[in-house]
């Protein structure tokens, strides 16, 4: 068994443009607890006080899988031991375990430390024995171990001897600076478990491309925990990215890590990735291997028939084991079923064999051909089998709109006019916006609310443009997208024209309607 | 040696959210010579017209480095070798190196094609010497080789020898799937590099997270050519990522690949990245290896001044070696140099000193900041030089312009005037277009030729919008790019605003004054 050590909340928060709320940390670590990690390295309490309260907020849950651990350096050259705050804060964090970092290389400890071996030996077996004392586990985490080995392997395996007799209870080998080849990780892992007993792990990052090939590579040489984050974030390119790291292991390798033997673990594992990527609040990378979007997306030449037959033939793993989803493009057959299955989503029941299937069908596919994404475009798709299925109520009817742009003595202004029909009524309502799009928004806005007051309560949370036919240039036509939400829930709409407002226009009217159609309870 | 094969215009055009226009195809196919590519897979023939199109119109560039070539499958085994649409089509692409594909697994030959181990050899030899028989060299893609090899490794092996019996230039093995391990990667290659004369290539796919070590370790095992996509786009989870595998190779195991000895041209590749991603109008991934934007960005907490001393203690390769920056937030040196050379490349002497180029860099960081991409868009970052450089000419001011679009009875017109004054004459002109920028080119163009009739050779060639801060709806910053043709050269500009019109506008007048400023002989 190869034991699965998270640093998502610590080093993962590192990395650029994430970073995590207080409750964000307390919710992570309730979802890895779940999945089975074994460590979850809560923070670094003297780094900044909202992980010093996060080790406070934890200790109120029970966790049922993981050890929360804290993270911090060894002593610093300059303080005693008993006054070095990194040490102190780590103390009052009231963990079982705790993780101590420090480089395992002569280099580092010359040149960045600038203390001598003696020294350095003393500041590991020091700080160890000093946590153990106050009852806490040390894991030491070997800083630029697999650097350090290139460059004097027996000052590098000196420390870690050092973090042995002090009893560290696990000794880590970092690949600090991510540079490192698998064979190279596999050679100095395999000296290591040769030469020091008690458990090894690794610690790898991403510079090279290679983080998970390179844990891959120590666990085959010996090693028996590894650290990572969730979806690799962290520092520069990232940690190795354990929701790559543990299916390998599990799948390809036949170790057990979080399964603990029970497979159906495993397949919490997207619905994790994507839990993260929300909290992060960073866009989840579809391409990303075993749990992203597009990981098991099959091209639409291949005969949907040929595939469910051999489907190992194209898989290198069932996407279920990792709770991902398979997805193939529509077909004629399986066309009809999604549409099917999209009505009973709506609460409308319908016969796979009725012609307005085969008509809301022929409607979606015309449309995708022009340009239409309806696949991230819930809200239109929606509407298009309204009005196949006869439950479309036309709130309101858009009949003309312009909107005039003007530039002059460095002024912009933009304007947008719109002429609708509501009620038997005609609104005619003009505003002016950041720009034409904003101001079409306003308008239609202004129009709508007399009659829709909760329209009121919708706001565009998203906007898009994608240019779909780049080869004409100005003359090309563009799909725009935009997103809404009404604080409950959020939908999207595509629009597709060579004119962008009118595009923009289409696919703002489309959000509206389907809010409506909500609003209104006639769908779901 | 190892040889570069790039199919990012086949293989990574299939990747989702990806696709390319036949400008965009030609572009790339040009950045790939000068980057030095030994092979650019230019398309697949008879799958579309597109890319028919694409080898008819490359045939009137001169490549220095890059052979170009097109792919298709070998024959169907319902054809006649001579007529098989597949194969003609790649004749007809008049390409002098094709790329055949088929299965090299006995499991794919009798479950997917259905044929007999005869049929499948027949199949494989006809579809080559066919080729070669009009004068086409064959690279011959064994799909699915490492899955084929683990389960029948007699009869895997066995097509190879056919392909080579018929005299395929390369035979490459792919790892169709995704999911094979290096270490069976390195085992497989290294049985047919023994047995199998001639050369052996790799085509790996990324569904492990493991298409870069893969990569490396049928290098090691004795492979000279390396198939991949720059970005690693591709179907799934991409294919190896070139801009990965090539630094690995030259940086870390000595292996010339496209720098053929001379290192200065890896340095092109961080643009080349950002450049296709630019294209394929996807946001680069900043957390990519080696060429992401974040690569190289050290946390604030590192001392500088101790970074600089032992950058190598942080860094696992220097990121100058492939055109990326270290990030501790640009030093005002390397801006300076940066703006200088831009200087002395349009002919302008400069000296590094001058204020005129601290504040040349101090106009180019705070559009930056704006959200202006002008490592993209040459053209406009040229202008911005020449008026601190006190060069340049003001051919044509535009006083105010105006767009108006209006939607009525289910039609949608465009229109927009411009006043320009030129040469002290008020030109005041009108156009109708069918979109509102498209109306806006119109009408400049009007106004510009009385004077410059020379702009009339000027098209546009992609037109291209990006919306910067997408958190405020239809309220967002918008980023435009458009890149221009005089049938000679190309050039890019941007413009950045809330009102998209406005970022349109100021696009296209860069373009008309970068072109004028060229036409004039101002710059080179």
């Amino acid at each position: 068994m190869v034991k699965i050590y998270d640093t998502t909340l610590r080093e993962g928060a590192q990395g650029r443009n994430i970073s995590f709320t207080l409750q964000d940390k307390i919710n992570i670590t309730l979802k890895l607890d779940e999945f089975g990690v074994h460590y979850i390295e809560g923070g670094w309490p003297s780094s900044n006080p909202k992980d010093l309260e996060y080790f406070k907020r934890i200790r109120d849950y029970a966790l049922r899988n993981s050890v929360v651990t804290a993270f911090g350096s060894t002593k610093h050259k300059g303080n005693s031991i008993h006054s070095d705050p990194s040490l102190n804060a780590i103390i009052d964090a009231e963990v079982e375990v705790a993780t101590l970092v420090c480089p395992a290389s002569k280099f580092h400890a010359e040149k960045v430390l600038k203390i001598d071996a003696q020294t350095h030996a003393d500041m590991v077996y020091d700080s160890i024995t000093y946590l153990k004392a106050h009852g806490i586990d040390v894991i030491f985490d070997a800083e630029h171990f697999y650097l350090g080995y290139k460059l004097d392997r027996e000052y590098a395996l000196g420390i870690l001897k050092v973090a042995r007799e002090g009893r560290a209870m696990a000794i880590v080998l970092c690949d600090t600076n991510g540079g490192s080849l698998p064979q190279e990780v596999y050679d100095a892992t395999k000296c290591v478990t040769s030469n020091i007993r008690g458990e090894v792990g690794v610690h790898c990052h991403n510079d090279g491309g290679l983080a998970v090939a390179n844990t891959v590579f120590a666990v085959i040489a010996g090693a028996s925990q590894v650290q990572g984050t969730i979806n690799g974030f962290g520092e520069r390119c990232g940690n190795a990215d354990l929701c790559q790291v543990i299916p390998t292991l599990e799948l390809k390798l036949g170790i057990r890590t979080i399964s603990r033997g029970d497979m159906y673990k495993l397949r919490h594992l997207t619905r994790l990735s994507r839990y993260v990527y929300e909290l992060a609040n960073i866009p989840a990378n579809p391409y990303q291997p075993y749990v992203g979007e597009y990981a098991f997306a099959h091209k639409a030449g291949i005969h949907v028939d040929a595939l469910s037959k051999t489907v190992e033939a194209y898989e290198h793993v069932d996407p279920a084991l990792v709770g991902n989803v398979r997805s193939i493009t529509v077909s004629e057959l399986s066309g009809r079923t999604s549409i099917v299955m999209k009505a009973n989503e709506l609460g409308i029941e319908v016969g796979e064999d009725e012609p307005r299937i085969s008509n809301a069908l022929k409607e979606v596919k015309d449309l995708e051909c022009k340009g239409y994404q309806l696949e991230n475009a819930n809200a239109t798709l929606t509407l298009i089998l309204l009005k196949h299925l006869g439950k479309f109520e036309k709130f309101f009817e858009v009949q003309s709109w312009k909107t005039v742009t003007e530039g002059k003595d460095q002024e912009v202004v933009a304007e947008s006019s719109v002429k609708v029909k509501v009620n038997g009524e005609t609104m005619y309502e003009i505003a002016e916006g950041l720009g034409p799009v904003h101001a079409q928004d306003l308008a239609l806005r202004k129009s709508l609310v007399k009659y829709y007051p909760e329209v009121k309560k919708v706001s565009l949370t998203n906007y898009k443009v994608s240019v779909i036919d780049t080869g004409f240039g100005t003359a090309s036509t563009v799909r725009v997208y935009v997103e809404f939400s009404d604080g409950k829930g959020s939908w999207a709409t595509v629009g597709v024209s060579t004119n962008i407002l009118e595009a923009s226009k289409n696919a703002l009217i489309d959000g509206y309607l389907y809010f409506l159609h909500k609003a209104k309870g006639i769908i779901r």
